[in-house]
């Protein structure tokens, strides 16, 4: 059985938890208190040297880090990852995006925000955050123009990476009213069957 | 015939560059002046929105962005990219690890040296890459450790990835002197038949 070390607070470890529960894949969860700097004691980081969650545990000599690895490295074989080459890595490139030019923004920001509580020293930097955030949902709301999911029209690994922070993307100051496309495909993954939610 | 729109001084061009220059593979490269501004242009984002190179057209209706993505459509089928599912997702691991963890410390500081002359106001930024990318480095150097390449002890795209910013770490103020098994990959890669260097 899988082992998941994760917390549901981690839009990267609920991505983990969404596709899990969409594939009823039975698994352990194993909770790292990420306030709590559990990530970064000795004992996990001789489990991942880089610090980081979630972690997918497949058996003792095969760990993966990363959460868009793990997703791939589960959906493969099933209706989550389109078969056709193109489409895969297509899917690969919305997540890379995610990585590079979303998440540090959108998911930075709220963490300033909702868990640091905006301090002033780092409202700076809050405030950088916000012209970078803006540019990545302009972006996915074109994509989303006549379309109801980023990749073949189908809900993929790639609409998961990219709702996790999204969803909540108003938590770090990013009001997603002028973003119409973009609400559409959140109300559209939040009524699927065993869609579940994120811990606030 | 393949086109890739991208400049040889990004190293994340540099990687396409390279692994079609391994697999021998025919193709259009367009040069786009990145410190001229030109992924910026009008233009140039109704290609891609998110006005990033590289991009690969495959054709009319087929355009793919995101370096490691484009390196897995090129690599499928190849010895650049394992066979087996947990191997693939150990690349894409590495993959993603570059993107967070490596490229916006050690490329972002290097720029900021090399092509910007460290201007004092940026000075403060140059100096908060610098133990993200140490830790980036420590990261790589321990997995390296009695192994010659990242994933399966064979080439991947996953040393291609790492490899295109790790050895111009320098130039971002990064001594390479500590890491004798990273100094040791990188020799190990230079010295491969096809090896071409990265435009400084």
């Amino acid at each position: 059985m899988y082992k998941v070390y994760g917390d549901m607070l981690s839009g990267n470890c609920y991505k983990i938890k969404m596709l899990l529960t969409f594939l009823n894949i039975e698994h352990e969860w194993i909770h790292v208190d990420i306030l709590n700097g559990e990530t970064q004691t000795e004992a996990f980081k001789s489990i991942n040297p880089n610090g980081k969650i979630p972690l997918l545990v497949i058996n003792d000599g095969q760990v993966l880090a990363e959460s868009n690895a793990i997703l791939n490295y589960l959906a493969e074989g099933t209706e989550y990852l389109p078969r056709s080459k193109f489409e895969r890595a297509s899917v690969l490139q919305w997540q890379f995006f995610e990585q590079y030019s979303h998440e540090p923004y959108i998911a930075v920001a709220r963490y300033i925000n909702k868990y640091l509580g905006l301090p002033s020293d780092r409202m700076a930097e809050y405030e950088s955050k916000q012209s970078g955030g803006h540019k990545a949902l302009k972006v996915m709301e074109e994509h989303l123009t006549n379309k109801t999911y980023f990749v073949a029209n189908k809900i993929s690994i790639a609409d998961i990476s990219l709702f996790a922070y999204t969803q909540v993307a108003h938590e770090g100051g990013f009001d997603l009213a002028g973003y119409p496309n973009i609400l559409a495909w959140i109300k559209r993954i939040q009524d699927l069957p065993d869609y579940i939610e994120m811990a606030r």
